[in-house]
């Protein structure tokens, strides 16, 4: 299970990426394009150690954080004062239907099973207010296979296939993002908006 | 020849395009990342009506620009006081071996030829020192295939399809974007470096 996991290598973690300043100047423009256009309570759902949370507060969003693994939650509590951060799992969030207008779900969902992903993808759904937002971080593969992360075992998905489920959840995915470096996995972006 | 082809349609294209507002903040994001790496005067070949040559220079960057359409050239250097244009062929460029610290690229190479691309590609790497950068746009497609540009035929480019040229001319592809947007077309960037 991956919050117990991320528990064990939260540290570690956090040291590693859990700053904006990890962060590629591009991946923070798409986020930041998508969090302008948006309008009502953002979720950033498995925030991890809070740094894009943190950053969308900074830019005037009213969001808060949500992450399965405690020890993130009680850095982000701590690293970041004044900005909202509970524990709690992607597949069952607290919140009451239509509740948000954007959930940022980055690499969140990227260790979920090809069967177990339309959870957590649905629950967004119900959670975002029509024509609210939802922007997908994640791991772009030329077939949907799994490797080895770091934490836990993790999937690569092509975008168009990941965009499926997306829609399936009740999202229409309006922009797709790659990117490709040399030496670093590829990546990808789903720019999605509710369906009334 | 697609110089004469933008000159009839040049201020049309200036009013839709010509301007940093009609930019997608990812784009201005893809090459504020690329031109904060780079040392050295920058081109910006085929710079159309100047507005990512002034935005550089904006940033501080030691930039010029160079189109082929006299009409573009004479708007850009109108609009952009303090900026240099020059009228000229990205097949051939009057600068020097390693002149440049960096080239823009931006979606100017997209009316070649497939069996033509090769001599502005071979141009950027001649006025490229060793170890400068080259930051090519263009359109995405699944295939290598033509299509009818608001201006003049203008070509997809699969990214590894064109990556190949770009290494073949003398350049390494260190990272590779792309992104489709509904009810428009897929565009990409290739952020390069000149090898030694």
């Amino acid at each position: 299970m991956s919050a117990i996991a991320y528990e064990a290598r939260a540290d570690e973690y956090i040291t590693a990426l859990g700053s904006m300043d990890a962060v590629h100047p591009v991946d923070r423009a798409i986020v930041d394009a998508w969090a302008g256009g948006l309008s009502g309570p953002v979720l950033d759902a498995g925030c991890g150690p809070g740094h894009w949370t943190r950053h969308l507060a900074d830019r005037g969003v009213d969001v808060r954080g949500v992450d399965l693994a405690p020890r993130f939650v009680e850095h982000a509590r701590s690293a970041h004062p004044g900005v909202r951060f509970d524990v709690g799992s992607i597949d069952g969030l607290d919140a009451a239907d239509g509740a948000f207008g954007g959930i940022l779900s980055w690499f969140s969902t990227i260790h979920h099973e090809p069967e177990e992903i339309s959870t957590p993808l649905r629950e967004f759904a119900r959670v975002t207010r029509p024509g609210g937002g939802l922007l997908v971080g994640f791991f772009v593969g030329t077939s949907l296979e799994p490797f080895d992360h770091a934490v836990t075992r993790a999937w690569r998905w092509p975008a168009g296939e990941l965009a499926r489920r997306v829609d399936a959840a009740g999202f229409d995915v309006i922009e797709t993002h790659t990117r490709e470096a040399r030496g670093e996995r590829a990546v990808g972006a789903l720019r999605c908006e509710r369906r009334a």
